[in-house]
């Protein structure tokens, strides 16, 4: 970790315009450490407030610190589990609750089945299990006892709820079954584990649904999709490419995976956003979810669905909007919008002036709260405002409100937004309004530039001699693709960087994000872009360095 | 299990008036059944819709038919685990939002700790574990690798989340810490398992509060039970009694533990409610949660409190409210509030009387949910209303609501009151309102039903002769009690029934519930109600058979 002075020297540099001068009266605050829990009495050392590392110089060490002097995470003493705080598990919040109301509108109802599985139900389909079995976490022992034989921890539940599908459905008048759950799962990663991206424990939903006809089911395979769209569109401001996965990257027992992927401008990586599978009849004949045909033609097994968006969504906004000073939270999963933070009093401010800037913090306070804005009133009197403007410019609340003196005297407000560092003056009488015009104006904002940045670093690639440098480049490329798992293997392989300086991309090949649903308007080259495959190619795929 | 002819017989014998004669197209309907989940495929069987033993013959069978046949519960093929229904689910999500709302205005926060627990962590305050080790489930593989150590699963999250609060808390600046969060928790029951109520894995929130002082801390364990109390009074229409625990009752590890007990009327048995646990010093004083004193006292240990509340509340709905028909919702926690069906519709029925009744039907359902009534309409031409009639009334919706050609000509409408059978007519133009009404009354009437109940069964005994009597005979005690673990272990033992017909309640003798917190009016004996028992009474305690 490279070092800095202060961390406000390095804010101060760039943002001279909204960071005033601090006092010195900092001691009384501490930042949880990012130490390991061993020896958990003896960590109570104090931390700098600010960043101290660059997202640039140091992404992984920048990821990091964002997320623990942010108060997003707690590190935990058993490795690859984290400590969702609240400030990051409100995030989570935000995207359930509005998912939710989504798929019930879509006749899905919540339900909550168990966390444990048993061996024969979770080897019963053969290529789902290959790829679950490295992974899944064994109980061998309860109190003193060791159990008869071992049972598994989810690590999705295909094979926990198919069993209970199978005894609900006897008719074609039992389905649709349309089912999803909020719940943890765990996969016992062996990679180096990164909070939010890859954890042993994570929290998600799953929805397993099951139709009648294959009709049925592939249109909710993209009804769920458009949703997981909206979520990183409409919630987090993070522009996503809908598409389909390879043969290679679908999901394991599954007919077809679509997906939405992300781009990373920091690395140039995808990161998949979330995933509905269409999992055709192959589980419904391993379970044997059947009814007869309505026709007479006989016993016919269910078509089925299962799609799931987990918390990795909070990585996702905090490597893509983050910055320097920390986090940058799109307004509309913010648990705090809006801070409100009387400055301008000093040593001979006169006890009524202060009292009266108080009172207008609180009146604007109010308006806001009326109008639906989520809002924090900070009037701590043992902390500067330059400390306060840290404190909640590293939290990512997108708009930071002061009223001094000045303010006060003009019936106004002084804003300063986040993500951009602008500033703006609001009259408090046309207050409400501005503010929840501005939340949409920033998250609007905040979509945009990623996706300028992803748009200026999206490469049609049609030679091999290009593929791998504009990988390095970070761009994402569209190339011609034959489809072929082999392919797919040499071409990542091919692929893979020489030289290796960011320690949070260990060194990796390409792999395919998606086929793109939109695919690039120009007519699709008769090769493959691996030089060494002579197989026709399908499509274009997104290929792109990944999470 | 003593089977009848049919359920319909059953039925019919009592309530006459709202049943009407079913047709012979039951066919396509199933029910899934009870049996294990072994030769899932195999299990295909039709069940009988209705239940088929009374609650009063065998109150265990009744149990097992109203939790499947009422599709809250579906059985699972790992012993002491079972399936959450939508329809049982969805109490657990009126009792969230409600809770939730509640806790936020308390300043609480929501988060998210890891289910794994290392045995260093879990093993550190030593009366807790004591307590919790004999249930905790171990991982010890991932994939096919042994783990260095075993790795638990979290009973409760105090030993997780406190090593954390240590390292937040530097002054008394950092209190209070107020967290809950939502979650699954594992204890590896090795008696005989009950859905709901005894069960390995079990839906909970739990709440972990940090407070400068005792005084703090005190104030907010009350200010908890108090929502608990209100979550059943106000929700699940169940009257509570709350109290604090004896010595031998209270929660492992902490100081005092206060409680919300409610009464079952069939077995006269109590069943604890949730707790709210003041946790004194002790957990901080382990974790070494502590801060130095603002007036210059030096290192002082933070004051903690925890708090849940489980699933176990749906348990306690099926055997309050339950009924010889079924399950019996209270509205407010009713994913269905009233379920229309037209009636009246024969062979004979002319088409444009068909349309008729079933559009009158539609504008009724979107009177009410216009003014917020959770509605199903049932227009499913293949059944029976007859047959819908038992399907609702198993499932134990407050409200069916009729509509027949009569209703059609008279601008009315037909309500059935699931919990009395009482039939209402009401005409369609002052719908909102009465239906509104309705609701709330039927809540209240189930209220007071339940709590006259239990004060027709609640007596302050005064001699150990008259002890066991009234325990046999269905009532909670008001006695005199020293207080002393010995002596309730003792009274425990002589209170022991020796005659045993009733499989749900296993032999057992009584215990505390709690010291309610409303105590007699009558003077406090000086004797202890155990007769061998020398110690001065110290308070009346409320004891009963429990679960």
């Amino acid at each position: 970790m490279k070092n800095k002075n202060s961390t406000l020297e390095v804010q101060t540099a760039s943002q001279q315009d909204v960071i005033p001068k601090l006092e010195n009266d900092l001691s009384n605050f501490h930042i949880a450490t990012t130490s390991s829990m061993k020896g958990r009495g003896d960590v109570k050392k104090q931390t700098k407030l600010g960043i101290e590392v660059t997202k640039d110089e140091n992404y992984c060490e920048w990821y990091v610190q964002v997320i623990t002097k942010a108060e997003m995470i707690e590190y935990y003493d058993i490795s690859g589990c984290y400590v969702l705080r609240p400030w990051s598990y409100a995030i989570w919040e935000f995207i359930q609750e509005w998912f939710d109301e989504k798929i019930k509108k879509l006749g899905v109802k919540n339900c909550y089945f168990p966390l444990f599985v048993s061996q024969s139900a979770l080897e019963k389909e053969k290529t789902h299990i290959s790829d679950f079995a490295p992974e899944v976490a064994w109980i061998t022992r309860a109190g003193q006892s060791d159990l008869a034989e071992a049972i598994a921890i989810r690590p999705t539940s295909e094979t926990v709820m198919y069993p209970s599908y199978a005894k609900w459905v006897q008719s074609h008048r039992d389905l649709p079954i349309k089912l999803n759950q909020w719940c943890n799962v765990v996969r016992w990663e062996f990679k180096h584990p990164t909070p939010f991206l890859r954890t042993r424990e994570f929290l998600w939903q799953e929805g397993h649904t099951a139709f009648q006809t294959k009709a049925e089911a592939e249109d909710e395979v993209f009804k769920i999709l458009d949703l997981y769209a909206q979520v990183y569109t409409d919630l987090l401001a993070i522009p996503v490419i809908k598409g389909r996965k390879t043969e290679k990257e679908k999901f394991a027992g599954g007919e077809f995976t679509t997906t939405v992927e992300a781009y990373v401008p920091i690395n140039g990586r995808g990161i998949q956003g979330a995933t509905s599978h269409h999992l055709g009849q192959n589980f419904s004949k391993m379970f044997n979810i059947s009814f007869e045909d309505p026709n007479g033609g006989g016993k016919v097994y269910a078509w089925q669905n299962s799609w799931g968006l987990s918390t990795r969504t909070i990585g996702a906004v905090v490597m893509i909007h983050g910055d320097n000073y920390g986090l940058v939270l799109p307004p509309r999963i913010a648990a705090i919008q809006m801070v409100i933070v009387p400055v301008g009093i000093t040593a001979r401010t006169k006890d009524e002036q202060k009292t009266a800037l108080i009172e207008k913090a609180k009146e604007v306070n109010n308006i806001l709260l009326d109008v639906g804005i989520r809002t924090e009133l900070d009037v701590r009197d043992n902390i500067s405002p330059g400390w306060k403007f840290n404190h909640w410019e590293l939290k990512g609340v997108p708009v930071r409100i002061e009223i001094g003196p000045k303010d006060l005297a003009n019936s106004q407000i002084t804003c300063v937004i986040r993500y951009s560092g602008e500033k703006r003056i609001i009259p408090i009488d046309v207050l409400a309004t501005k503010c929840k015009d501005m939340l949409d104006e920033i998250h609007n904002s905040m979509y945009n530039r990623i996706l300028e940045v992803r748009e200026s670093h999206t490469k049609i690639v049609l030679e091999w001699s290009d593929f791998r440098s504009f990988l390095d480049q970070k761009f994402i490329l569209l190339s011609p693709f034959c489809g072929r798992t082999e392919c797919e293997d040499e071409i990542k392989k091919e692929s893979v960087r020489e030289e290796e300086n960011d320690l949070s991309a260990p060194s990796m090949g390409a792999k395919t994000l998606c086929i793109p649903f939109e695919q690039p308007d120009i007519s699709l080259p008769t090769n493959c872009i691996n030089k060494n495959c002579s197989v026709k190619a399908q499509f274009f795929a997104l290929f792109g360095r990944s999470y």
